[in-house]
């Protein structure tokens, strides 16, 4: 159990930590709440208000249809240029539009016409269940292809390797999450876009779980085509917009399946056929959500302002001082590590699993004012934002998690599902 | 020219327009300007800052995550079933999700498969052309398939009639554009419809232009699918998510093309199978963007408040006082009417046609503090509000036309083409 140590190493760890400043950046009002499930819906950044409030009075109030011009019809490309400096790519790369999924539907599809020689598909089973059924329907759509889902699962499995024996000249994508959902475990980018590349299938990776969190490097991988969420880590707001990536060379041969006339090469022109836009925007389709796409401007400028490395370390220090408090105190509660031991192999949300863990979770929001993440059967997983949660935060959620479990408190909440947690 | 009496009849049509006192509930701080774009981006709506501010502080920064069950989750469905009350159909059968142009290559997609012994999509070129987009992608999608648009744009052409010369046994799907963007023209919803049917094809109706504007009865029409836009006359804000309405009974035999978690039987149960939701949830795909959907609400708030039956009375009243300001004095000035002249074939904005559109349109902004809406080449369109836009508004925008032309204002803009009006 936690001890008086901890309390005082916890305190220690946010004095020295240089991140810790940029927690008064959000709204943070409520002092007994311990929010660990940023992985699912970052914090509220104070900007993000102004912005908006700005965006609605001078934008759509004032200024009207005059806005488009002035203020929006390049911001998903703005905002775009910074979210590829976070993940290592060109500015001209990347794009905000539409939501993950329909991205991944879009440049799956994209990549199977280019590979029309192809028919498969790989992915793993640590992916998210959106992206499975994303690729699935996208394979349905392109004749004769199929999607393999590699099971990686297993704690045994050497992770690369075995992706890799399913690569082969039939293959057209290789598809996954480079940090993963359930476990937060980091695919090895560099070296799966290598191998990929060597049988000459094209690479889509979803970067949802690192972007804003773990860093990765698409120019230095060489990696084709991404995705990612932008609500996470990026605290983009509650189903912000995602972005796209699509490397810069792809771009004039890979054709978004969904035409519409933001992917247009002159929307406004309103011309009776299609022609695709050069650059990024061919992969762009209808008009921009615009309120849910201003706020994400201010998480990344967040996430700029702090660096990567500096995320990436404080990260690293989190993961692991809430790994460590498992194994001095949890593991004798029965709980189970779902996350790499490694802190070079898992992302920023860390994992645990208990029989009880659909009542536990729901016993620390209803009862302990925790708010982790459930995801189903009996995984309650803590999700460590690098700009928003403090070392404290972490041992407390740790004290009242153990608290719940060994006074069995989850008996007292109901077994029924929520519907989101 | 506009004289003394149309100053007197403007004012005495607002004195007895039932729908004068919604112009309040807008936010309409500028007596100097005459907003004439409400079919582009329709005026904000006081209540909608409000309703976002408290989705932002007591949602997203107290809820957090917890706002998802609380708050959001069922929101996309719960603004539909509003929308459905203004369109004429169920409550079940309206879900918000997505762009337009993205719900209508689903529904397209859905639509070409569930007759796969057909190949031919039917459509005209008065269609908004990222429609003509989506529906040829659909079309390419679908192996064998293409899409044929119909010329009825020709002033001589009885619409209808044409269009039914082009259905057979070949067809799979008529899409249409209720309202036209450019010329404001109204299809016969339920004799196209009737005529859909006959040869088996299903009917896919974008209700963009119409909707808050112009009632429809899908119902009562039989109409099969529809798609619509938020952000025009139902004043939901730059780029909100569009709408789609599937009758309940094509429900369990379309499939929607791309599957995401949001369109899962149980999205939260993360299972590796896709099982399409029984319902309109299945056609949604990934997260929706909460602060792009909130306003929507509060706009079809007060189109339900305020009724369509008098809202296309008022519609009616304004185009035709518009059309006689025309005919009286822009006429004369060589302006030509790119809309009906009959009232009951035209929705609420007025197309007009002059070789020097653009640098009239751009004068009337930049001169003028009219905006309007042009279209290429040489389409100026006054979009009329019924909720915001007064007969004195409507007689004012005449006036300052009258001067650009008349005085040649339109020689000191430029004639380069502005990226968006």
């Amino acid at each position: 159990m936690s001890s008086r140590t901890d309390f005082e190493r916890a305190a220690a760890l946010d004095a020295v930590d240089p991140l810790a400043r940029f927690r008064e950046r959000f709204v943070c009002d409520q002092p007994e709440l311990i929010y660990l499930d940023g992985n699912s819906l970052g914090m509220l950044p104070k900007g993000s208000r102004d912005w908006l409030l700005s965006e609605i009075d001078d934008g759509w109030g004032a200024r009207l249809v005059r806005a488009w011009p002035e203020r929006w019809i390049e911001l998903p490309f703005r905002i775009g240029s910074k979210v590829a400096e976070l993940i290592g790519a060109e500015p001209e790369e990347v794009g905000l539009c539409d939501s993950t999924t329909v991205n991944l539907f879009k440049l799956t599809v994209a990549a199977l016409r280019a590979r029309p020689d192809r028919t498969r598909i790989v992915t793993d089973d640590s992916n998210f269940p959106s992206d499975l059924y994303a690729l699935l329907s996208a394979a349905r759509t392109t004749s004769g292809c199929e999607l393999r889902v590699v099971e990686t699962s297993s704690p045994d499995v050497d992770v690369s390797k075995h992706i890799e024996t399913f690569l082969d000249d039939g293959t057209a994508l290789l598809a996954l999450s480079h940090t993963a959902f359930k476990s937060g475990r980091i695919h090895d980018m560099r070296r799966l876009t290598d191998s990929a590349h060597r049988v000459g299938a094209l690479t889509l990776w979803d970067l949802s779980h690192s972007v804003g969190a773990v860093p990765t490097d698409l120019a230095g991988c060489d990696a084709d085509l991404a995705v990612g969420c932008t609500y996470k880590y990026l605290h983009g707001g509650p189903g912000a917009p995602a972005f796209l990536f699509v490397r810069k060379d792809l771009h004039a041969s890979l054709l978004n399946p969904i035409w519409g006339w933001f992917g247009d090469r002159d929307p406004f022109e309103f011309g009776l056929e299609y022609r695709p836009a050069p650059g990024i925007r061919r992969f762009t389709v209808g008009t921009p959500p615009i309120l849910s796409m201003v706020p994400v401007e201010v998480g990344v400028d967040l996430v700029l302002e702090a660096g990567m490395g500096a995320i990436r370390n404080k990260s690293i220090l989190l993961t692991s001082f809430l790994v460590e408090l498992w194994e001095n105190g949890l593991v004798g509660l029965g709980v189970r590590l779902g996350s790499p031991r490694l802190a070079s192999e898992r992302g920023s949300h860390v994992a645990f699993s208990h029989p009880e863990g659909l009542r536990i979770c729901k016993a620390l929001i209803e009862l302990e004012n925790v708010v982790p993440d459930f995801r189903f059967p009996d995984n309650v997983r803590f999700g460590l934002s690098p700009l928003a949660t403090s070392f404290q935060d972490v041992l407390e959620g740790v004290v009242r998690l153990e608290r719940v479990i060994s006074g069995r408190a989850y008996e007292r909440v109901s077994s029924l599902r929520p519907k989101v947690t």
